[in-house]
């Protein structure tokens, strides 16, 4: 059990949580790894953050297993509005809290934590725990979501590693795992980020539920990819987010039970082969940016791309609602009919069950030229499907 | 980093928190503040509380943001089985436990915890963590529910708060909070109040994910009012609640893979508009009160009313179990057919793929007169099937 | 608030954490006891476990409520892979860690902990809490999954139990809860152990939510027996397991939005009367064991058994994916046509909305000759339903 506000470092007293928690959580980490040498024992620790405000200059790097940093507090509040709000002097407090780590690297890393480890084993069970990374500022202007700042990267393959209760905002990569399997994301709130959670490489039996996401207009709220039964269940996901579930190349996973919540088309996105996954029981609202200040900003697609755009084979998208609310001259191309689940490769997708409600006429059901054996079922009324395959079954939504 | 139980108040040590923890509290928090006096640092604290029985006074006031407030155990026993067991001299135990606050304000206060603030920005990132909030008692006898007690009332906009792990009971109202931002009610046991999670005012992006949720025959399990994007999921709400779930000019929101068990008709309610929210996925059981001390009681609603009593436009529900068995003696009015889903009022609802037992002849789906454009797909054979209404789209069960 | 590493055993000075954690922690317990002996106040206490690794050579029995047992990391790894894996003396650790306890019993008794009292009222708020119990080895070798061990047993009915972030790792039996009211098995690690989750003798209004759970060839995943309205749902359940999910006279429940990876037939598995279940939104992949030390063993059981086989009356099966993957010639009996969903037996139940996706031809719905009024709507093609039985209702899949 180390405090990080009483840990004396081991080589030079000035480094405090105060100047740096970097160098400090490092020299931790580096007791840690003298204090627990044998093979036979190595049950790591807690590293425990109070509440406070802790300026990072240094990258931490992690690579213990059975490693806790835990905090007192997600601490988010959203920096967005505070930025674009005017005066803000007769505020009661301007900056996130709780246990907070101010991301400010001085040693021209990008990340906040590196988690990494070569040899046998992957690294197990390393879980943060309810802090707050904070990236505090956008460049060239604080709309941008970017600064290069990744909240925690894992960069070697892992095992059963928890991310919960966390906040992170005003980072361009919020949380970025590579190779994980039985990965938890669970509780965190995630915002004000470019990209909040991106699995990449490839990765098995991990879930992301029960979380607060939002990312920016530049990136993902969820990117999979190359992952297998991935578990995407009971997040509320809201803007704005270039995509807000992003699958590529993953197969066999499930998407249920989300609340989505998007101003651009190619909410749930896609691309390279998915294949066999399960879209059911999530609502996707779709409704234009409605705050000023974001206005400018929107993802590059256009109407005709799906409020779903699906690549792959084998895919279930069923019992989902499509609330989409678009004044018609903001709706692109101009005259267009929105799509909402646009099939747009792939073989023997399964659609059934999923309702449309529109202030617009809306192709409920498009099908790429592409396509083949796709069946549409009870989705779509004949007059909101369309098809450019010719191997297609449908049953009209009655 | 708080502690109750060491916490010597500033102006008065007789106050500790055995004598009134809400006085204590409220002197951590002026602490706090005083502490914390600049605008561009308020991590804000932690206050712990320890296992224990502390008597609350006096009304807590929180006002400011970062601030969580644990303990150490939800603390959860039913008490209303204990007050109606008889002699109980015998038993090893008579009360809640764990972290347990009793609430005995004696300031004319209703609340045990108040959270509020004026000016900008809306309090952030407040959290209740694993303690107990005890009503003790009701009046004017064990089984009414009444005692005019508030276990936590937010009563200003607020965002990012977190309430999870808690144990309420015993109070009239357990959790009200107005106007909330991306609330999160998670893991909480909360029973034997009157009404447990009442969401008021306006809301967003919040949700309120798996609970233990039983409220009284007076009061809401959970009551959502004028909320966006609220995502209820994967909560086992148990009897018994006038209303399991109520909805109040909600829109696009999910209900979804939640099991309910209730007692009387009406355990998903709605008033006013609600529109474009998905119900899917649930299982709905209705039996009749089995236990003897309640049975005098019941919501005042009959069998017409249907299970789920659905008034808005735009809804999807889909894929919802009704699991019901009612004694013929116990159906209001007598003879009647119960309803299962009745839609009675709006536009353009959609009602597909729900299957239904019962141990009576039930109509399946019912519609209103004033009912327009309802479709009703493989929800009801032919024979359960009764609309009031002309414009509809009905397609039996096979 | 005890700490097991500084506490002093009352009458054995050289009995410590790390000799006999389970001594030590009957030790704090009588202390707890001895501590509150006040029918009118007994809030229970927190017992505190560190990271590290504690022996368990005594049992633990808790007999009191509202106790916490809390760690402070779940340690899981693979010792299946370490197992298996010829020589690891180059590896960085070979144990899982975190709050570690090694179940090594030489008191005679099979669990780490016994949780049990007589009289009244049922033990409430016990909580096991993000700790590891590790069962070490099995016999007569590591593929086995034997060695007799329990983690935890709960013996006695018991109300709002908690059960959370813990970790499990090479137990015969990882956690056995009978009679349980409102439990919560939640955001725990239990893999590579014989049986994960059993749920004994009654149950009602419980929930198995968000755990990684993974059982061996010779047990449950989750087991549910004679329970009522249990939520199992967001759980991501990966191979083995005999079965993943095993309901036996249990009524009124929900398995929705899990992710299931198997190796067997039966992957969701019933026996005895099961009714008015519902089982929705779920991911089922079923391929063969791809990992050379595990193919010889399977769960005897044929691909006529089908991925989900089903015993009951009033169920629905609605709204989930299968993916099946199993090479021709490891299908048994050769040549045969495997089934995905199988109605074994029973009355009335509604089979919707499913689909499949597979390497072969399959029988999507099969249905036993002894079942009656099965409803079997959009779940298979013409080609793949096959009923043995005359009283049903089938519209195939368009």
């Amino acid at each position: 059990m180390y405090d990080v506000t009483t840990w004396r470092h081991s080589t030079d007293r000035a480094v405090t949580c105060y100047t740096d928690i970097g160098a400090v959580i490092n020299d931790i980490i580096a007791d840690i790894k003298k204090r627990q040498p044998k093979q036979s024992s190595k049950p790591g620790a807690v590293i425990h953050i109070p509440p406070g405000d802790y300026p990072l200059k240094t990258r931490v790097t992690v690579d213990v297993s059975y490693l806790t940093i835990r905090g007192d507090g997600h601490g988010f509040t959203s920096s967005s509005i505070r930025y674009n709000a005017g005066d803000t002097s007769g505020w009661h407090e301007i900056w996130p809290g709780g246990s907070r780590i101010r991301v400010e690297n001085t040693d021209g890393e990008n990340e906040a934590f590196l988690v990494a480890r070569g040899g046998e084993p992957r690294l197990s069970s390393v879980v943060f725990d309810n802090f707050c990374l904070d990236g505090i500022s956008f460049t060239p202007h604080q709309n941008s979501y970017e600064n290069g700042k990744v909240g925690i990267r894992v960069d070697t393959a892992n095992d059963a590693f928890r991310i919960e209760r966390m906040g992170f905002v005003y980072l361009e990569h919020a949380l970025i795992v590579r190779d994980a399997d039985a990965l938890s994301v669970h509780g965190n709130f995630i915002a004000e980020c470019g990209s909040c959670v991106e699995l990449i490489g490839s990765g098995q039996a991990s879930k992301v539920t029960d979380n607060h996401i939002g990312a920016g207009y530049i990136g993902y709220s969820i990117l999979a990819e190359g992952h297998q039964g991935l578990l995407i269940a009971g997040n509320n996901i809201f803007p704005r987010g270039k995509s807000l579930i992003h699958l590529r190349d993953t197969n066999r996973s499930s998407i249920t039970a989300n609340r989505l919540h998007g101003f651009y088309p190619g909410m749930l996105d896609t691309d390279g082969v998915n294949k066999e996954n399960l879209v059911s029981g999530n609502h996707f609202r779709r409704e234009p940016e409605p705050w000023g200040p974001m206005q400018p900003y929107d993802n590059g697609k256009d109407d005709l791309y799906g409020v779903i755009h699906l690549r792959g084979d084998g895919n279930m998208v069923t019992g989902n609602l499509f609330a989409y609310d678009v004044p018609p001259d903001k709706i692109k191309p101009s005259g267009a009919r929105p799509a909402m689940i646009r099939v747009a490769g792939g073989f023997n997708n399964h659609v059934s069950n999923n309702s449309v409600v529109s202030n617009v006429p809306v192709n409920a059901v498009v099908l790429d030229e592409s396509t083949q054996g796709t069946k549409v079922i009870d989705s779509a009324t004949a007059a909101q499907f369309v098809s450019h395959a010719t191997d297609y079954t449908f049953r009209a939504t009655p």
